[in-house]
């Protein structure tokens, strides 16, 4: 999104695309211990297109090394609310989400983080607000504010070595939320800007024709090089055959490779007059 | 290099499940500034079940940032080799996926996080080994670096802040790699008959190695042709080697093309002592 004062500015029409979902979703971090943690949570969303952080009961705030840690994302850390309870943080949300660092006994929904992105993006998309919460480094979210949560969110971590980074966690979450947020925004009919679609457009793969062209001259060459001496040609084309056709050249490619055909042919050509 | 544990030692048998295909996964880290990032780099491999790491030419090593970093992965750093190229780091590997921060000039086929890590768990369940290439914190990858990878793997983040912390990103791939990993566990029953399994088996894939010996043959040949007629010849070998890097080559393809080539070279020879 990216577009800090505007979007949500009194006045300002509704910001479409990936902006607009992304302004009904905010990360909670509840009762976080080091303030590391938090700048560097504020960087993970930045990064990602999320700017709704807040704050519940943080040990140590504000402290000089979550503004280091941010690296560019203050303005997230200096919007941030404080509050006291995950009640008060979640008080306007449709959905709350809370990121569990191992499978519970609390009897919520467990989702997969791609499951929960492209569920709390559909819940965005339709202006309704939704939370992702976070609890404490060591012991994680307690009973009580899992009872806020309407679902978990579980990152497959290794059994044997779960400890993740509480800003790892948020990394991830953040980005399983904007690849829904981009997916949906790629499914809602905006004039499309194709990844790379200019560069195909110069450079366009070659046709079949084409390539044909190119294997009828790679066959004469290899038979100007002596290259089969006695054995049939049918294998080594077939195999030369498959490896061009997999790489799918473009037109470029394809006039690349006959220029060096070209030459090898000439060479041979000069060799074969003056050698025999 | 970085055969640390018991897995690979001789006599033991064939890991099973995910950790097999993770046994052929290796995250390198070009020219590390900051030895904390080395450290949360190692722990976010190590929750999402991966071990080796391999360090080139870290700015400090070693540091006791990363191990604080770590909290709890010291193993993988205590493991990690230390090399003074990307060429030394990936010698021996089928496959090199270049992280880059934004999408770069360098016209290499670029990657979803989600992509690659498919057709990475697809290289290494059939153990090819697979590299994850993460560069510089300011700079990333520089060009050189980038022409040793068969394509780019690009976290899709905000271009308006696209500045992804190193370990952050190392985070975001492991968790991608992760769920290929089990996935693919879940999907295939082993022993599997992926499809081309047999087809593999009998012609595995070209060892980074083999693909340099190619390419530079390759190169020696064009200049026995004549090819670049006084034009510089870095232009043409780039866009050859993306075009066969793209090709992902088996080994018997690879000596196929060297063969063309030795004859190339043999005719010009000719040409050249005959003809001029």
């Amino acid at each position: 999104m990216s577009e800090p004062a505007s979007e949500f500015s009194p006045g300002h029409a509704p910001v479409p695309g990936p902006a607009r979902a992304a302004s009904h979703l905010r990360i909670v971090l509840v009762g976080t211990q080091h303030p590391g943690n938090i700048g560097a949570a504020a960087r993970a969303m930045k990064t990602m297109g999320l700017r709704r952080l807040v704050l519940v009961a943080p040990e140590r705030w504000p402290d000089e090394a979550a503004y280091r840690r941010s690296a560019g994302a203050e303005d997230v850390l200096g919007d941030a609310p404080v509050l006291g309870t995950l009640a008060e943080a979640v008080a306007d949300c449709q959905w709350v989400l809370g990121c569990t660092a191992r499978s519970r006994r609390v009897a919520l929904e467990e989702l997969s983080p791609r499951v929960a992105a492209s569920r709390a993006w559909a819940t965005a998309n339709r202006a309704g607000e939704v939370a992702l919460v976070f609890g404490r480094e060591r012991t994680g979210l307690d009973n009580d504010e899992l009872q806020l949560c309407h679902a978990a969110v579980h990152i497959p971590s290794d059994p044997a070595f779960s400890s993740l980074n509480l800003a790892a966690a948020v990394q991830v979450l953040a980005y399983e939320l904007r690849l829904a947020v981009l997916e949906g925004a790629a499914v809602a009919p905006l004039p499309s800007t194709l990844q790379g679609e200019a560069e195909l457009r110069t450079d366009p793969p070659a046709t079949h024709a084409q390539m044909e062209g190119l294997f009828g001259q790679l066959d004469a060459a290899l038979v100007d090089l002596d290259f089969h001496k006695g054995r049939a040609s049918a294998s080594a084309m077939r195999k030369l055959r498959r490896l061009y056709l997999r790489a799918a050249l473009s037109e470029r490619e394809v006039r690349l490779l006959r220029g060096i055909l070209a030459d090898t042919q000439r060479m041979a050509r000069l060799a074969g007059q003056n050698g025999s």
